[in-house]
């Protein structure tokens, strides 16, 4: 298909201080776990964006100095010639795709604990992180500054030696220089401090110095957070934001503004999740920059359709389109549209798992729509490419949930025959549930781009509404390969990671307990009061309570986890939920769990209720879980048990049992995926899914291949050397 | 000094199966954040100890596979032969000192999250982690006992090529076979599952399998949590604990036992913090455990005093005396007790900062007592052997708390010719508080060891009661460097990382309001119903709310961050702390911050009462967050604010200042370390005071010298290789 015509604004080349991109699609900065510590998982991951069509890939923030260390988080770091040797290789192969290159230099003050290097960050004033409540950071002097100024220009030096074509002065996420323009960490009463000039000054030092220092090589950019959201304690956009944009182009020291809005503490309000932030939440901001600035301008709002974003370049209200998430859904969004095939794009459901796993630490990121994120190099698997099978099998697929639609879309375009066969309606499996939760209907993104391709594979026969299917029908149904994919239900009996008993008294057969199945699929009612007993620590308990609480009901949760639905911390829904939680007086009830139940009431009990021991022998056996007589008494109408969940095991524990009769059926497999095998995320169940498939042809694809690890062998050289050490005693 | 004959029992060799162990001091594994990828510091660290003395060293817990991965946290892994390359540089290294090496190996089932592989663990039976609520196992079947059987097979295998001498089936913690062991996950049927002989067929078919791969050439050993303290729930040691023993032993394939107590979700009851437990707290059950077992028992309990574990050999309580937490606060604790250097151990304090940063993820271990703990490599330091200067330079040091008796003692040891001068009567500084805290009377030790020690040293003079330098006085002292380690205070007027502001009425020179530091030193006298408000979220704010309770007041921990003292959940300290709060009626205040005091009562407010916005644009400007009326009074008597942290600076600022003055009284530098630079843990000052005194002769000691880094760098060799790949899609 050609390009619509609508969408050319989004290919015409722009021109960055001494650069040229030849498109308006941007890749700003965001983790994946690679830093300058695994440059080939990095290079491939970014390669893959640019190989995709998108003009400029940056790292994720990339550390000035071990002053500035953000572990147990993984950021990139320029500190050394290894690093400086590790992101060479990024920006090699993004020119051989023929994008660019930026990083976003980063000097994070107080907010970074230097956990690894044991330093102590500078900042304007003495302060504690309101992000990192153990870090403070010392109150800088003029020769303080100055150090600072030219960490910047050696790190934006060693950029470029490393073929970057953009740097950047990181001053978003309440990051480096906004410390020193917000009031709300700015208490200096010197030429530093105060008047709007002073707080600029020192941001604008760091520009001058990279502006001269690499100016003529390499565009200088900053990204500013141009409202704080903090009202006047911090930048508003209406008065320092907008000012400080005035004052940086009357010193012609930045070649492009990268825009975005709020802290680090609350950075959800910027990478907002679905649930609460649609795409554009961020434009009344960016607008109004916009309209101000003389400099080109980007910015970010998780943009999946390019009907809106040529739009935004076309109404002038942007020169750049920025993204981050919707580019790792879809690392080849912009090709796509440059092939007219806008259906194909795999479009972000704003789930925010890919920024948990900066929030957890260490780990690679994930993405639920695109199992190949972060594999692109340890695995070797290109999201767009798959390799052709030479084998004539045919694979049966049981169940259309997110393991079974990825499984039978990624056979299909390996070319084996597939059947896909779903007992229910339509397929989607549990996302039919999830998208039905206040706020996540985005999350129906996942089943939509599956049934498109999976229209378009010829190869592959979607069959639903067929029913449960049993061990004989399998047997019989000449598939020489079989994935089971039968997913997973919540436990009927309160079965939870605490105790991993049945809780006495919950039967989810009697009227008044219901599952989350049985309120959200099945039309259970619930009476007036409702007790959601929640362990399941994500969205599950507080989309129920919020669903149940819109209906009216007085919900309270109760859950044996520390809060309300923990992980939501990591995909930075828990703030906004919080305040959902307060507007809607839905209760909570933490670190409490059920001894019993009956009709109209549940028996609780703190989880530490048990005396401890201080100095001498703690009795034995000093934990019993289960039974003691310190209980609190809470009154329900209904109660809603989210405890855990049941893997749909019994089909494939039959068919085990009876391995003997496969040969004389002709299969030659089964294995599982997804939930049936053990619960997880559906970014799990759909990683799984796809992984089997792309591993359909080894000796039993049950269970992974090894990927490359990137570590260290001994022997092999390390930066700095021993002998680059000036000192030690 | 000859060694104290009654120590003499320490030093017997003894037999572990194939294997001769020099003497009685084992380093059972523990965690530093280098696992196999940074071979380095894994040899460096734990070959400062084979240094040391120590018989045998182990790794941290090893992982047989991708399926047991604990990503984010940091283990050891054996998966490959980058692995054994890494791993055998440690064996060389112990091995030249004449210890073994001993490596743990660890399969997690449902508690490894696998977030870095991506792989589904496999377990007993299908249940989702008590300790990663998200995390599920897979329950298997009999091909996958085989599977994991050959796993820890294997691994051994690669184990001994590595050149351990002692290989583990780790199952302690509830790890690997302790799930198929205890009923609390075990709920099988089959011949894996009911009775005590079927549920311990898992274990002992993996030790019998280790038994015939490698036990000619290393012992086997095995770690058993001989109590679970679920009661019967789990693991009891009159029980199953002991049963098993017997049972192990008539099949005759360990060779050692290494025994402790508790789960992993409470693993504070095995890694007991010094706040709860005091050395020897685990006597009890190992006491038990060894009247039965006819096999060499080695157990732990933070056991510091040579004369208590030379008892506990002589009394044959145990074989073998285990250490994890001492043997990183002093790594030369064997060796000090075989030169009949006693006084010069440096103890453990029970504080747990070690164990934090694994609780956190990926950084690197440091301990409060041992500065250079995981610096061996990095920084090529030495907790026992200093550089001696050739300067003639005299230094003072300005204040003896933790950085400046630190700074003092290790100028000491490099000859510097040091004044130490305090204006208290005593050295020790916060520690002094500190330890009045109810049950951190240990941590005193910090100021004991310096004491002793500043006591040997002749080059060092200790001043104290001289009250506080001036500006004037340390310019005229004659010195021609000066540190200052002034310290920090609490503020006075609410200042926190939360609003980074005063709080309007708090002002701890009102009669009704006092800080920690006016509690605990100046006898400030507080009412029947105190309120505690805390944003520090370590020890302080619940310290200061149990020793009021203690004295029969009424107290409420009011605070802005999500749980009270969220540190201690990584020190171990939490769950005891909640307990301890139950028992003694301390109530609490999470989310919640104060916006305004008056005498007797405060204005409180939900941190999350604004609104939030579902779909449109958000309001710009959306969180003020000192000012509304949704507010909630809280009354008191008093009021004890540990808020924030405020760095003694104004000395250093004068000095500064008055820099044209140095070269008139020779003054060469000036440097700060610890809280008055930036405040911190009592760990990271001693870590500043130790590091200046290291690179006192750097350009600028103020600022640290790099590290050896150890990361992959590209063009070098990562392993598997894609060659190794079986097969990918």
């Amino acid at each position: 298909m050609p390009r619509d015509p609508k969408h050319n604004v989004l290919f015409e080349p722009i021109q960055i201080g001494p650069k040229t991109m030849k498109n308006r699609f941007y890749q700003i900065p965001h983790c994946i776990g690679a830093g300058s510590e695994k440059p080939g998982t990095q290079a491939a991951n970014r390669g893959t964006k640019a190989e995709g069509g998108w003009g400029a890939c940056t790292t994720e923030y990339c550390s000035i100095s071990p002053e500035s260390d953000d572990t147990h988080r993984v950021s990139a770091r320029i500190w050394d010639e290894g690093d400086v040797i590790n992101l060479r290789h990024l920006n090699d192969t993004l020119h051989s795709h023929g994008a660019l290159g930026a990083v976003e230099l980063w000097y994070g003050g107080a907010h970074a604990p230097c956990l690894e290097s044991r330093a102590v960050p500078r900042g304007s004033s003495s302060y504690a992180s309101e992000f990192e409540y153990m870090s403070y950071c010392h109150e800088s002097d003029e020769d303080d500054i100055k150090d600072l100024v030219n960490m910047y220009t050696e790190a934006a030096k060693r950029s470029v030696q490393a073929g970057f074509d953009l740097v950047y002065v990181y001053g978003g996420h309440s990051y480096g220089p906004l410390q020193w323009l917000s009031k709300f960490y700015n208490r200096r009463t010197d030429k530093y401090g105060g008047s709007l000039e002073n707080r600029a000054r020192f941001w604008i030092e760091c520009l001058t110095a990279l502006k001269n220092a690499v100016g003529h090589e390499a565009a200088v950019v900053t990204r500013l957070a141009i409202d704080s959201l903090y009202g006047p304690d911090g930048v508003e956009v209406g008065d320092d934001g907008l000012n400080f944009i005035d004052l940086v182009e009357k010193e012609g020291v930045v070649d492009l503004w990268d825009l975005n809005i709020g802290d680090i503490a609350e950075w959800g309000e910027d990478a907002g999740p679905s649930r609460f932030y649609k795409a554009g939440h961020q434009r009344p901001w960016t607008d109004e920059a916009k309209r101000r600035a003389r400099t080109p301008v980007l910015g970010v709002s998780r943009e999946t359709s390019p009907d809106d974003m040529a739009q935004r370049i076309t109404e002038g209200r942007l020169d750049i389109i920025a993204c981050c998430r919707p580019s790792i859904s879809d690392p080849f969004l912009p090709k796509k549209v440059d092939e007219g095939r806008v259906e194909d794009i795999r479009e972000c459901i704003g789930c925010n798992v890919c920024i948990a796993r900066w929030e957890i630490g260490g780990p690679p990121m994930v993405c639920t729509q695109n199992a190949t994120a972060n594999e692109e190099y340890r695995r070797g698997w290109h999201p767009e490419k798959f390799t052709k099978t030479s084998s004539e099998d045919s694979v049966l697929v049981v169940g259309a949930g997110p393991a079974g639609m990825e499984c039978a879309r990624v056979l299909g375009e390996r070319g084996y025959d597939v059947h896909l066969r779903e007992a229910e309606a339509e397929i989607g499996g549990r996302v039919r549930k999830v998208m039905k939760y206040p706020g996540l209907a985005e999350w129906g993104r996942i089943t939509a781009y599956r049934q498109i391709q999976l229209d378009k594979l010829k190869n592959v026969e979607v069959h639903t509404g067929v029913g449960k299917m049993t061990a004989d029908d399998i047997l019989s149904y000449g598939a020489e390969k079989v994935v089971l994919a039968t997913g997973s239900y919540w436990a009927l009996d309160g079965t939870s990671c605490i105790t991993h008993n049945p809780v006495p008294g919950i039967d989810a057969s009697l009227p008044y307990i219901a599952t989350p199945e049985q309120v959200m699929m099945e039309g259970k009612e619930t009476g007036d009061n409702v007790v959601v007993l929640d362990c399941d620590g994500y969205f599950t308990g507080v989309s129920l309570a919020e669903y149940l609480a819109d209906q009216g009901k007085n919900v309270t949760i109760v859950t044996g986890l520390g809060g309300v639905a923990p992980y939501t911390h990591f995909t930075l829904e828990a703030p906004n939920l919080h305040r959902m939680m307060h507007e809607k007086k839905i209760h909570e009830k933490t670190l409490h769990w059920v001894q019993s139940v009956e009709e109209g009431m549940a028996i609780l009990y703190y989880l530490f209720r048990d005396g401890y021991k201080r100095d001498g022998s703690p009795t034995l056996g000093k934990m019993p879980r289960r039974e003691g007589t310190d209980t609190v008494e809470i009154k329900f109408d209904s109660l809603v048990v989210a405890t855990g969940r049941i893997p749909n095991s019994e089909l494939c524990k039959e068919l085990k049992a009876r391995k003997s009769e496969w040969a004389d059926n002709d299969i030659g497999g089964i294995y599982q995926a997804g939930d049936c095998y053990a619960p997880g995320l559906i970014a799990d169940a759909i990683f799984e899914g796809h992984r089997i498939a792309r591993e359909f042809e080894s000796s039993n694809p049950q269970h992974p291949q090894p990927w490359i690890r990137e570590r260290q062998i001994w022997g092999h050289e390390t930066y700095p050397k021993i002998s680059d050490r000036e000192v030690t005693g």
